[in-house]
């Protein structure tokens, strides 16, 4: 597709053929809008309206206290978890996965996790740094020099490098190294099998972010052999907005990890009420709370929408929208005002594209007036998500012409979008 | 009322003048089911009903990521505290309360920085003692233990002793102590304001679980000097099944205390996506990840119920219902069968009524069939939750007459009550 002009109505006929096509039907999508932002918050599926309906008010508020056992809420967490457990190849063995708080949570419990399995169960007191890169998703960063304060200088450091220097960095005093798959500014892909093998090389554990990666990636965190993992479920997952976030620890850790947000749903029996915490011996230990229901509900019935789809017809679509939507900036001459910061090869990047512009939060505002939902991203990037369950290609199509109405008429230089507010 | 004989007409006169009884419209409640689990899990309002429903169909479906501004999910926590700030005596100063994450995270939240606060700020390494009651609902405890774990002897040490040895328990090497008010089984209230004196006196900080006070009990954080409190807003808050829990911090020690789960929602600016964390000045930083909005909404709804009631009208109320359905357990001759183990004076106890029974698993099961729905708590208690918003006083008398019928006939010995599951 490199030298020929797209038309309108050849995207009409890709997605005529689309195999995803029939997805998008699951999807409740206001009319009149382009959603391009599916990798800060999935658009609502049908069925979720569906179960939330029905566990709000028939399971909440007819069966009341007694659906923890008849509606089997009590083992939620591990239900959503076997879910969203093919979608990381994480499937090698049973109960890798469970769902449970907020990824910042789950980094907290799996960081200070790791730094207590070096120290106490190996005894191996040099492994005092987690490594990470500079450019990570700030609340990992965040999370990592909060244990650093807690467990002080002695137990724990904190070092950041940039990204192509953490291969480099790790040595036998590297704990832990934490990276997210796909970076949340420039859409890159880390290689996460080389760097777990490098990590494990060194001795350390490896802690990948999947928050851009699931629903849109194939992964094989079984087959990589990396250690722990987190992400979200309200991004590419659609499970709503907050929707509790997951995390996979290797079945060959389960035992060797120690969780210290020993809270009673990680306890082998919460139910017998015993005052003395015993953690479960499976994925059951890394659980801490009584779990939200509805909005794990929710996420729950959105993950549905995954049965019977191949993550590889899935990351197909999402290399052809990437590729297609830059190739009509290019084709509008819209690339020569905003710069690609993406990777320019389509299979080095996640579904989304960022480009930098000057005007870049103005330009994301004159957007979103037009329903053409984008992200900004500090310092003047704009972010294109680009969700191959929903979108279709002649949506790229009009995005990219509304961008190009807007660079040419300049609205965004209008006085209403100098004014930058708190952008989430 | 203790000399005289009731009748269910007098109830149901009691029920005609009570001042409360416009409020139970306000909850879809089953037919034909007396609900004496409020306290486990709270009914559901109706708002609720139709929050949940405007919150996923609309705010997330139609209006997508721009909701975190346009309908402020981004301080959702930080409203909801507000709401919830008047109940508990917590707003002689703004802002010391915030809904997040589940009670077993906010007290490893708390403890984390007690611990810290002696350690670091205080420079007072002696002081590692965490003090509680072995009575104590269980996730503390685990919470607590965890902690020790994670922190190691030498800085963190868990001490339970019985509820009445508490007192004198505390002295220069206690860091905290930590009580729940209302014991979860046998509905017994400690004195907060002694406690809270006695923990000063000695150079400790207290953390007081309110998870079976907030909502049935007046409660004075800020006079009685309290530093903290968790919560949960599922219980007699009604704000839905593992609706997310709520953390208090008196203003005095907001510059003082360190959050250690240093999530991006803790961030002064966390928008600005910054690499390096900065804790907002006040409330704020003892959020974390990101807040599971269709939950906190619905806690957000319910909490609307006790918009224009004063807490001292449920409190009477509470006292009122627990002192006629023991005056009815008297009155049928049942307290010679069960035996009361919540105190006798209803101003010391909470909303509930425990008794001990050989048979208390079997005679709740036997209940919940009747629809008559109650607790059991290991090893033998069976637990009535009377929820002064939406139970009825005609409602105690035929719970009383059904346990009455149960005892009678021995229902309870069907071997299908025999066999135990786990029980929420």
């Amino acid at each position: 597709m490199a030298h020929t002009q797209l038309s309108l109505k050849e995207l009409q006929e890709w997605d005529a053929t689309d195999s995803l096509a029939r997805v998008r039907e699951e999807f409740s999508l206001p009319e009149d809008t382009i959603y391009l932002d599916g990798n800060s918050l999935g658009a609502l599926p049908n069925r979720v309206q569906q179960r939330v309906s029905e566990v709000t008010n028939v399971q909440w508020g007819q069966d009341l206290i007694r659906s923890w056992n008849t509606h089997a809420w009590v083992d939620l967490p591990q239900r959503v978890g076997q879910k969203i457990a093919p979608l990381l190849g994480a499937s090698s063995a049973p109960d890798q996965v469970v769902c449970c708080d907020s990824i910042s949570v789950n980094v907290f419990k799996l960081l200070a996790a790791a730094m207590t399995y070096h120290q106490n169960k190996n005894n191996d007191s040099q492994r005092i740094h987690i490594v990470s890169s500079q450019d990570n998703f700030p609340t990992d960063l965040y999370i990592a020099q909060g244990l650093q304060e807690l467990l002080g200088n002695k137990r724990c450091q904190f070092v950041d490098v940039p990204e192509d220097e953490l291969m480099n960095t790790l040595d036998d005093t590297t704990a832990v190294l934490m990276v997210t798959q796909v970076n949340f500014r420039t859409g890159r892909k880390l290689d996460i099998p080389a760097l777990t093998q490098q990590a494990h090389k060194c001795g350390a554990l490896i802690l990948v972010d999947l928050a851009h990666s699931a629903g849109v990636l194939p992964l094989k965190l079984d087959e990589w052999k990396v250690d722990m993992a987190v992400g979200c479920t309200y991004k590419n997952l659609n499970g709503g907005p907050g929707a509790p976030a997951f995390l996979y620890v290797n079945q060959r850790l389960h035992s060797k990890l120690q969780q210290p947000i020993a809270g009673w749903f990680g306890h082998v029996a919460p139910f017998q009420m015993d005052p003395t915490y015993v953690a479960d011996a499976g994925i059951k230990k890394f659980l801490a709370g009584t779990p939200s229901i509805i909005s794990m509900a929710a996420a729950d019935a959105a993950l549905e929408i995954y049965d019977n789809i191949d993550m590889t017809i899935i990351r197909n679509k999402s290399i052809h929208l990437t590729t297609l939507f830059h190739k009509l900036m290019e084709q509008t001459g819209l690339s020569q005002t905003l710069q690609l910061i993406s990777p320019t090869d389509a299979t080095e990047r996640g579904s989304q594209l960022s480009y930098a512009f000057e005007y870049a939060y103005e330009l994301c505002q004159a957007l979103i007036a037009r329903n053409v939902i984008a992200d900004f991203r500090a310092p003047n990037y704009i972010r294109f998500g680009l969700a191959p369950l929903y979108l279709r290609y002649q949506d790229v199509w009009h995005a990219v012409h509304h961008i190009l109405d807007v660079i040419e008429s300049q609205d965004y230089k209008d006085p209403q979008w100098a004014q930058r507010h708190a952008v989430t």
